[in-house]
């Protein structure tokens, strides 16, 4: 059989959750198509263990993405995408975690993919909540305890947008912060002033490459 | 290299999330236990294609668990996986999507574990919503839509407890409710009385063996 990457039909862009970090926490998509990719374009919170993964052969782009930093603006990570797919390249956009759970871009990658009719598929990964909360024995939700999980993003005063902070300070519904550890002292204040119980018990996570989760279980 | 499956010390539990249905979204760790088990005890909602996994001298051990019914009751499920990991079995508990996202018993189930001195660890599984959104892609956070998700079980009134309906209904947030289809009509009309816009987005997922997921995404 032969084959021809470069032929036009056959650009592909997979958008894959690279999980926590820990290779064997790839699903075996993923794996796979990490494998098999000539453009791997990623971001900061992908682990060199996974980076690995690729071929000696394939095209390694870094974008980037800080907490506070975007290395590559997002039009140009779009822009990356559709060059590569257009010219018949299987391309892998590799994010930490899950695309679709705080995969910042995720939802306006794939509306650019779509708006040139390129040809995608998402492939999802443990997101950071799941991952980190497997690693320390607590369940997210429990039959006695939380019959809810709600998955914030910490990045509070940033964007503007005031936290309903009322709504969030419920009983029986564990809340996960992402990249919420900077703003963990002040994430507390404000769930006990607006109700929450004080000695309500809290997790912090820290990850390599100082990705943060910080999750409040009651 | 010789090996005694049956010393004692060698008992060990693996609570694998077993995803969304297709083997394929697996965790690389997940499919690799699953494959050198001697016993699988897995729930109703877990694919024919990943028992087909299990080594053909495997013992598998049903537990059930429906919607209303509960085949093998926990306190059995928990003994089962003591007995086995005692007499030095390799045993894989497997359950739909995360074993700690509505994986129901999956923190009773290391507490009596750990009550017995019997090492296991946690594999975490690509959750329903996650997998659901990723073949939609829907995502299920966005910069300019939806800042945080919550994941609630749609069994609203079986267990007793009404649901905080006023600190559901807030915009910018991702509703996903497992199990929740029977109830479906329910859960709108509650969220709509209480404040959310009658016009919000809604996505109804439903996965062979009838499990349900249903989503609201404004």
């Amino acid at each position: 059989m032969t084959t021809n990457h470069t032929s036009l039909n056959r650009g592909f862009v997979s958008l894959v959750g690279a999980g926590p970090g820990d290779p064997d926490l790839l699903t075996v998509k993923g794996h796979r198509v990490i494998q098999q990719a000539d453009v791997v374009v990623y971001d900061r919170l992908v682990s060199p263990e996974i980076l690995a993964l690729a071929s000696p052969d394939a095209e390694m782009i870094y974008v980037g993405k800080q907490l506070d930093f975007h290395c590559v603006p997002q039009d140009q990570i779009n822009q990356i995408l559709i060059d590569k797919a257009q010219v018949g390249k299987r391309v892998v956009r590799l994010k930490g975690g899950d695309s679709f759970i705080f995969g910042r871009g995720g939802g306006e990658e794939l509306e650019e993919l779509a708006k040139y009719g390129i040809k995608y598929e998402v492939v999802p990964g443990i997101t950071a909540a799941a991952g980190a909360t497997a690693y320390a024995g607590i369940p997210l939700t429990h039959r006695d305890h939380a019959q809810s999980v709600q998955f914030i993003t910490g990045h509070v005063q940033k964007d503007g947008r005031e936290i309903e902070w009322a709504s969030l300070a419920q009983p029986n519904n564990t809340l996960v912060f992402y990249m919420g550890l900077k703003q963990s002292g002040h994430i507390s204040d404000k769930l006990i002033t607006h109700g929450l119980a004080a000695d309500t018990p809290l997790c912090h996570y820290r990850k390599r490459h100082s990705q943060g989760a910080t999750g409040t279980h009651k």
